[in-house]
């Protein structure tokens, strides 16, 4: 194989394998080529993943070392990223009665969604995290586009239990902004004892879900690490229930009446 | 930019963006090389994802014309998948009360995700397909997967109303293995009329709830263009209310009794 193929063949092996370790020996064998020659091909590589702000590729040296592609997002990137989002926010027709915003289309769009959970995986890039959680059901492609970049597995939490999941943990907890009484469910066995986990959902008003989220986390032992919303908004009552958590956007005003959306960046860029 | 750097940039960017057409104009002006190096470039990637089994770069000639990578996963790789998946389903602490298989820790891992969804996405390679949509929640990560590679938007049908949706259409159906009536939500402004749509679940018995999907797609007069479950069982019965669908797994007995799972690959690979 040519130098020239390698790199395509490499690059895409690198993008698939995030957070991987993989020996030298493992390329020489896959590639047939010679350890200075990959160990240049993975010079080249590292250096344009750099210079494109998607990451670098890092050695571990000894006997169980190897390289791995350590994805990131330079801040410019994920800035640009914001930025487009809002301007796709601001537009009043997604007004909905009662002040509520349209976002599913955006949340459906896997453009949207992986350039997301890049901006995510960027902000809790130096956590060491065992899975990320989120609850269903609008959270649940922001917390796989995480979880692909940092190379660990989704847990969802449900409202419901479901005869599929065998036995699971509930709670029981105070919804912030409405103040009704909700449930959680998980299934006992998704998450090891004594785990390191990241919070993940779409939209966070005064943080009851979170904080239920938090709650069900101490029943199976596992520590929350980090808290990552897409969106926050002003909570009139500031009684919020969530301190230290990582926002992208902000709602700052909807205003129904005058048909205007205020969106601005989250705190993660302040 | 050496050439050798523009193969690993290329790369990366055909990769984020899969059915994307661009113009060769567009190469020379990123990269800044000459048209005849980013063709050449453009040979080899599409040289090498062809030999990897990931698709290729299909060339549109005109004005409005340029190169689009069309991802595709072949047969062997799709069959290599499979088996993999086969291994970790067998496993007999899987078996939950009442005949069912736990299967959320694979749903939940984005490597074997990710790798579905390109099963899915070659499965259904040549179809014109605007939307792909499932029902929450289990659905949910599949769905993204297969849009990701098809490079078009998810949508997610609801039980339950939720308010940040706006109107919503809704139908009552009849589940297939358990004979409850329930219901499906979709909020108006998700799809366009006349939209192509791919449906994706993760496991089919009778039928009820791919069947409500179609039904429920009939009232945005969608066309249902094809049908995708990861996973479908043996049902008893023998009144399937789908005919026409791909499955990539088959559940052909789960034994509680003996503690035994039997499971082979879908109508897929036959």
């Amino acid at each position: 194989m040519k130098r020239s193929e390698r790199l395509v063949a490499m690059t895409n092996f690198f993008l698939e394998h995030p957070r991987e370790l993989f020996s030298l020996p493992y390329f020489v064998n896959r590639y047939e080529a010679a350890k200075s020659s990959i160990s240049e091909d993975i010079d080249i590589i590292d250096g344009m993943f750099q210079k494109m702000g998607i990451g670098e590729l890092t050695t571990v040296s000894g006997a169980a070392g190897g390289v791995q592609y350590i994805p990131d997002l330079s801040k410019e990137n994920a800035n640009h990223c914001m930025e487009e989002l809002i301007e796709l926010l601001k537009d009043p027709a997604r007004i909905l009665p009662g002040g509520y915003v349209y976002m599913s289309d955006i949340l459906g769009h896997p453009k949207h969604i992986r350039e997301i959970g890049k901006v995510f995986a960027a902000a809790f890039h130096g956590l060491d995290i065992d899975y990320v959680v989120t609850v269903a059901t609008k959270g649940i492609p922001l917390a796989y586009a995480v979880a692909q970049v940092l190379g660990v597995p989704v847990v969802i939490i449900r409202r419901d239990p479901k005869v599929t999941e065998g036995s699971t943990v509930s709670i029981n907890y105070v919804s912030g902004s409405s103040r009704k009484i909700q449930t959680m469910v998980l299934a006992k066995r998704s998450i090891e004892e004594g785990s390191n986990v990241l919070i993940v959902d779409d939209f966070m008003k005064a943080g009851g879900t979170i904080k239920g989220m938090m709650n069900l986390m101490q029943e199976f032992n596992a520590t929350v690490k980090g808290i990552g919303v897409l969106a926050e908004a002003e909570d009139e009552d500031e009684d919020r229930k969530v301190d230290d958590y990582i926002s992208l956007l902000k709602f700052v005003e909807v205003d129904e009446v005058k048909q205007t959306i205020q969106v601005s960046k989250g705190n993660y860029f302040i």
